[in-house]
């Protein structure tokens, strides 16, 4: 593991780090922030999942969690969206697949499955590398995103019992085969078979049977692409059919961006806390 | 003026903007956080200059300042750091003097005079613009900045006695006189006679009886660029000299970026609302 750079921020330490993933065969980079609290013993860590075309610094950058992550004594994790410079035709074409699209699967379908095995590093790989290199307590996990990283996080959990102690979302892509973002991902990710959709989309997975600790997501209403990419009431509905546990706030006025993450990013922090330091 | 984009944040909208600057004579970029307080009435403004490279967005998207300033009632404002696209031979040369580099002074020397006019632009004619399309209070303003911005902060505060009701600075060039940074600047926009440099460098400021209000200056302990460029001990000296109060912390672990600043700007949000606020 490489240290790329580390930062003083709120007590504790914000760095950015690269290793030679051998799930994905290539390079990977991410985010920790470790907070004072790990000084005195490992701390419970919160994994972030981002969106369309972010890397591991924006969330670090932008969401402005450092400071209750160490009030709290929460670990932040911010994974890469995807295996960079793979080489792979086409990964550079588009800003919604490939390159910073990796849509946190593993990919079936050739070229792809060589490189983009995102749900095995991000659940397993690096889940080992970070419990290995810092300060975490690997018994107390959450895990939470926004946009395609919202969608990573609520499939990720139902699709690993048990891994994750709480889980969250912002504006995540809630019915992906349903929308034109996942219908894109998937095809190319997964194949054209739409019966393999299923078990990477959070509203399948829920109406499939699975289940999640209680969950907290945020919705802005100004969001431009709620209407045609997201789909939170879907969700809802799947939710409320199974007995799934779901405060789904919908805010007016808030967009897609981190203008509308930064201003809820609190009350996600303490939605993991709750459960992660109980 | 232009509205560039919008966002909801933290119950106010944080909002970037552009505008055909007289003074400059070109188009200039800005931004404005306003607070969810002004929907009862005008409210104090800070502005915020930021460093070198930087850009109205910077401050705006990584020092998580909104959180505090929706708390206390305080209008953000962001103007870029330098006039853009002005096809000026070599201002696109360096990352420390042309674009993005203006030094928030008039430049007396040809070709920079005709556009960097940074110091009438923010201190006269952009303000002007925020007093007439903000609920912004004209009569309480608050100046900070960052490196090269903290240098205009200091600067500008005390070549416009009275204009400014509160001032701080992180990680100020706080006598560009005398660093590498300021010499290229004040040779090329105020030409070679060091004489004429005094006049924009806060520590002979001080020396020569200028007066702030009570000062708030936060340094970091490992930033690299403080041994040789930015030089708080001597502005220090120059304070202590002259009776000018200054609290200058300095910080053990912090570098010269915004995991620093966003780690301590609810320090200077408080101290400009206990003046402004009054």
């Amino acid at each position: 593991m490489q240290t790329l750079s580390e930062h003083g921020c709120f007590g504790g330490t914000q760095g950015f780090y690269k290793h030679d993933s051998a799930v994905i065969g290539a390079p990977m980079k991410f985010g920790v922030y470790v907070p004072p609290q790990a000084k005195n013993g490992p701390v419970p860590v919160l994994y972030y999942l981002a969106g369309l075309t972010c890397t591991e610094e924006t969330f670090a950058i932008k969401a402005g969690a450092q400071r209750v992550a160490a009030e709290l004594g929460l670990m932040l994790v911010t994974p890469d969206t995807s295996p960079r410079d793979t080489g792979i035709e086409g990964a550079d074409a588009a800003w919604d697949f490939g390159h910073g699209a990796g849509f946190y699967l593993d990919a079936t379908q050739s070229p792809w499955s060589a490189r983009f095995r995102m749900e095995s590093w991000v659940t397993r790989e690096l889940r080992e590398l970070v419990a290995a290199h810092f300060p975490a307590r690997d018994d107390r996990v959450g895990l939470f995103g926004h946009s395609m990283g919202g969608h990573g996080a609520l499939t990720l959990a139902l699709r690993h019992p048990g891994r994750y102690q709480s889980v969250s979302a912002f504006a995540p892509i809630a019915a992906p085969s349903r929308c034109p973002w996942g219908e894109k991902a998937f095809t190319g990710y997964l194949g054209s078979n739409r019966a393999d959709w299923a078990a990477h989309d959070a509203t399948e997975l829920i109406a499939a049977g699975g289940r999640l600790p209680p969950l907290l997501i945020d919705q802005g209403l100004a969001d431009k692409f709620l209407a045609e990419q997201l789909h939170p009431h879907l969700f809802e509905v799947a939710c409320a059919q199974a007995g799934q546990p779901l405060t789904l706030r919908r805010h007016e006025g808030y967009d897609h961006g981190y203008y509308f993450i930064a201003t809820f990013v609190e009350d996600h922090l303490r939605h993991h806390a709750a459960t992660l330091l109980a």
